[in-house]
């Protein structure tokens, strides 16, 4: 099933890494780090990398700076990159659609590179065009090809100031006039607002804006309008819109982030996106869906790619922390035996794995995920503009839930390792040269946008609540994806305990699973019938489910999650065909699987699957699958790694010279050795302040 | 024992918050907000706080900047800041000596304003003190009395490039030379140069420097010396020195930490802070203990102060997010009942509170904690250089293990707290004017400083380890602070189980504190039992105790050191006179320790103390105590509330106006609506690019 790519090939990409203190590791390892990358990559998406690195690599433009800029130059320059980059077309529509692993690819290439600079290319160029594509009529794709040829600029404009995920709060007004043929947007105050758009701050000429459309004194509920923002020849807002930059953010602050509001602002009638739904030129609402609430849900379904996209996104930053983290700790040598012989690696302690190992087990498990399920989704996108629509229903309806659980899984995963990776580096990852403080800043993002992670985990808890009472009745077809596998049989498995008693049968990748298998039944089944009690007390629908989040539908949606992602994990890496490669995967299946598990270990205990000394057995399992892993982590990690001038950090250089490039750095940067221009305001402080000492 | 402060008092320091959307709350509050705060205030550090805060909200330099400045201004900043702030002495050592509490409080204040510039004042005027008044002779106390007139300013340099937590790593060297009475200082090479010297990067004229004293070719070991750096007249380095600034970090921008190598650099022998040990004139080393490893003990004992402080300086990071997150949550509403009523504010929902008030919990505990242990600490300090030293050697040895348990425990906590206070405030949370992603940085250098955190809890267990064979003997004398009181009986507590069986009395505070005994014995009895295994077979000491980390060793301090603030909140609660207040306290005690045993939980069931259904008991207990305290929030936050101006978040404000504090932010910073000045560049891209599309 896999593609076999030669060792020859592979060395062109991946030529060898510089000799230096990370050698001793490098020749521990049991596999060979190139062969390694075809369990997540293909050579389409090995070139596809390559290409963008190269032209980056060459391009003045993709250097870094030698002292961070100011927010207005971020700005600029991810400007200048996203124009530069978008220019080359490494990855259009027609490429993707022959070939839908490059558009993941195209994706990991930049954001390993620069976050801000892939957010605004896939705004102002993608989001848009796909908003058009999806909810619009053939005679509006001009903007499509105006913003294909980069003559306007596109950003989508949903969230408002008071209203993130409550879609149906939102205020902004489209209210249509007949005689003009026109809509009049409007913005009651500065709540209702349009905020957080992305590339709207400074650059966006045209605007997808979510309002509620009213006609005839009737609110038809949220629906979508192509707006133009500002002049695309002058970059100067139109009369009746106000727009502004939102300002400084934790991260990502190369986005324009901004916000817009609304005084009587008439647009032409072609502007609506109505292909699901609007109103005629008499103002009649006409829709080819006969509920209307299901208009609503198939409009906002285009945010669905989003949360996949995410997914990838996280993964990126999970993928860099845990580069420089693990090479770091393969080179940084603290204390050693007693005898006063050479100090140890810190890669050596046991406790620096524990923190370290389990996320490069999870960076596996997601990056092959992400392979496969951002392909779906293009594949399910590139389906559905076929009109092949075959069971696309429930395929539609199981990607909407899985997505929901696995975003957030993923942005708290990269969180979580990103924060371990940052301590595991002690006192140098808080340099911001080590790279690790960026991409948390940077990562923090994906915890919120595209669905509040808290808030987001009950589209998938609410879709398996539903399904639980049909349990015993599952067709294939109601799970495409697979992600309901686990209720087959379910009723006996919840009957079952735990078996195993050491620690090896405990973290065998099958016992694992199946261990996984029950406990994603039983939280399922734990939730449901705590929302039956609830209900049955006489607590509404509302109060219910608030009152069985915590500990219940929450756990619910990241352990169906979890289950997903460590099921394919073990899936794609038995069939992997290159046995060493194969051996060392395993082992990441089992301390990923073991990882999870301790985490739900008290669940465990509470439903009657563990009892006396298992949990004892299965962390011993985790200590024993981190000391045979950690030989192999450093070629590992160099699988995973972008080139060293890409990951920029000085902590994290396949050369492993960590101490030579933080000197190199702390020598050369402009500055560092000066006397401050203000050094007088030292020497004399008492010229400023009237001295009482 | 506690002070009592009328109201009228109270209303002199706090006035009335502003009405506005947070009344309802407000209303809804068992207690007085302001009674409260004596639980952890006395009327001294209430007036020390108010002093510093109206003397900087009335000074221009304290006055907040529009945009974000550079880090080269952010540090000219903090310097003028500094000084005209330890200009105004508002807690000079006298005062300390008469009332320990106001050195805590004036730390406080200033770090609830501007964290760099407390840095910095703490590390140019005291510690460079404290290191020569604790292992300094009288004639070198005239350094003191030019750093208190900020004729100079010292620095603190320690650790290496290379070698931080292991101090006898390190490599400077200071070879006497007794021809010349002089010390000659140097770096061999680069990883052995001082790094991380907070204020040497630019300011700083003198340093206490560590090196390996060196005489008639015998290494000494580790000894301090004052260093001349930069002459203090034109703050130019001197020949020999070469020192320069690190550059940027992931936060704590306006302290310039530095790097300095020496190179052959000859100082007086005079400049040696040899009071503990040290060469005579002809080279012969001489020093007061018989054990020259307890003299490099003594030398770094010091830095136990350093722990005490951070303890604090995390809680009050902790302190700033959480009023931001809980006050956001009151005011921002998203959803409601079915029937389209009014939408809920966010506090109301069962996942926001779970996420929010164990932490808001946890804030109280680690406040009242602080109070004792800093005042606690200084009177040590004033204690031993008073020469009373009764019991001094268990009180030091104590303070160390407690001091390592607790200070990774408070920067961890916040760690944990900012995140969650982050996401909770949902996308406006990442906002930099909603403050957290600051206070999450700044934060961040407490897991690493001082001692990475997992490294330094192995202080407290191994103290524990040596204690544990003793464990029926110890006297009142060996635990002056009663952080071993849980071994009283522990034979007899380890063979008890739980035995309540719901909800309500599962999270009695006095229960909770009996299971948090069962949880702290049966911890330290497992790691002990492990390390005694792993020897039995054959592993050496540094093996053995390297293999007993995880899950045992680091967890036993973490316990250990919860378990003593859990009693301390407890019993401090318990005697707070205002019954109201200490309604709610008892409440928060509940939930502290309740919260801490859930994340313990799977221990519980291993070592059979939980059986069947206890552990969801537990899990209920925590949501109806959330429940309980939602309507206690807002008045419990206004409580540790710092004054608006001084909090400075669009999010947090006593008003409760969120969203019109938003609005105003983004409609007036300077560029917030203007075109950018490269707006040609967005235009004209072709220009700059040639085109393919």
């Amino acid at each position: 099933m896999k593609e076999t790519v030669s060792d020859d090939v592979l060395r062109e990409y991946f030529p060898d890494l510089p000799l230096g203190p990370l050698d001793g590791y490098r020749r521990k390892a049991s596999f060979d780090w190139r062969q390694m990358k075809l369990v997540y990559d293909t050579l389409s998406t090995i070139k596809m990398k390559h290409d963008i690195w190269s032209f980056m690599e060459q391009h003045p433009l993709f250097q870094h700076a030698d002292l961070p800029l100011t927010m207005d130059e971020q700005r600029h320059l991810a400007v200048k990159r996203m124009y530069a980059l978008y220019n080359e077309r490494f990855a259009p529509i027609e490429k993707i659609a022959q070939d839908p692993r490059i558009f993941q690819a195209e994706s990991e290439a930049m954001f390993m590179f620069d976050s801000s600079l892939t957010v605004k290319i896939s705004l102002t160029f993608r989001m848009f065009s796909n908003s058009i594509q999806g909810s619009g009529r053939p005679d509006q794709y001009h903007f499509v090809e105006d913003v294909e040829k980069a003559k306007i600029g596109g950003c989508f404009a949903l969230t408002e100031v008071s209203h993130g995920s409550n879609a149906k709060g939102m205020r902004t007004t489209a209210t249509y006039c007949p005689e003009k043929r026109q809509f009049v947007l409007h913005t009651p105050d500065f709540e209702a607002a349009k905020f957080w758009v992305g590339c709207l701050g400074k650059c966006a000429t045209h605007a997808i804006v979510y309002a509620m459309l009213i006609s005839k004194g009737i609110n038809h509920g949220l629906h979508s309008f192509i707006v133009p923002i500002r002049d695309p020849k002058t970059l100067k807002p139109f009369a009746g819109v106000t727009v502004g930059d939102i300002g400084e953010k934790i991260g990502l602050n190369g986005v324009d982030n901004g916000f817009v509001m609304f005084s009587n602002y008439h647009i032409p009638k072609e502007m609506a996106l109505d292909k699901l739904g609007g109103v005629d030129d008499n103002g009649d609402y006409k829709t080819p869906f006969r509920d209307p609430s299901k208009r609503f849900g198939a409009s906002l379904g285009i945010l669905s790619g989003g949360r996949v996209h995410i997914t990838s996104i996280s993964t990126n930053y999970l993928q860099k922390a845990i580069v420089i983290a693990v090479r770091y700790s393969g080179v940084r040598k603290q204390f050693g035996a007693e005898n006063g012989s050479e100090e140890m690696p810190v890669l050596e302690y046991q406790q620096q794995q524990i923190r370290l190992l389990p996320y490069l087990a999870a960076t596996y498990a997601f990056r092959v995920f992400c392979s496969w399920f951002g392909t779906t989704h293009v594949q399910m996108t590139i389906d559905n503009m076929m009109g092949k629509t075959e069971n696309a229903a429930n395929k539609g309806m199981e990607m909407h839930a899985l997505s929901s659980a696995v975003k957030p899984i993923s942005g708290w995963t990269a969180r979580d390792a990103i924060q371990n990776c940052r301590e595991a580096c002690g006192g140098h990852g808080y340099l911001k040269a080590a790279a690790i403080g960026d991409i948390r800043n940077d990562n923090d993002a994906n915890c919120t946008y595209e669905g509040e992670n808290s808030l987001l985990v009950q589209q998938s808890s609410n879709w398996l609540l539903g399904v639980w009472p049909q349990r015993n009745i599952i067709t294939p077809e109601q799970t495409p994806l697979g992600s309901l596998e686990f209720l087959k049989g379910v009723d006996r498995v919840l009957t079952e305990t735990c078996r195993w008693c050491n620690a090896k049968d405990l973290v065998e990748p099958q016992n694992l699973i199946e261990t996984y298998k029950w406990l994603t039944a039983y939280t399922l089944k734990m939730t449901y019938e705590k929302i039956t009690n609830l209900k049955q007390s006489g607590k509404s629908s509302l109060q219910a489910r608030n009152e069985s989040q915590s500990y219940n539908a929450v756990n619910l949606s990241v352990i169906y999650g979890e289950n997903f992602i460590l099921n394919h994990f073990y899936k794609t890496v038995k069939e992997f065909e290159d046995e060493p490669c194969r051996k060392v995967l395993l082992k990441l299946v089992a301390l990923y699987g073991a990882f999870l598990l301790e985490k739900h270990m008290a669940t465990l205990y509470i439903g009657g699957y563990f009892t006396k000394d298992q949990g004892l057995y299965l962390r011993e399992g985790i200590l024993q699958l981190c000391s045979q892993i950690a030989p192999e982590a450093i070629a590992l990690v160099d699988t995973l790694a972008p080139p060293d001038w890409c990951l920029n950090s000085v902590l994290g250089a396949s050369d492993g010279e960590a101490y030579k490039n933080i000197q190199n750095n702390v020598m050369t940067y402009p500055g560092s050795m000066t006397r401050p221009e203000w050094w007088k305001d030292v020497v004399f402080w008492d010229t400023y302040v009237q001295s009482k000492l």
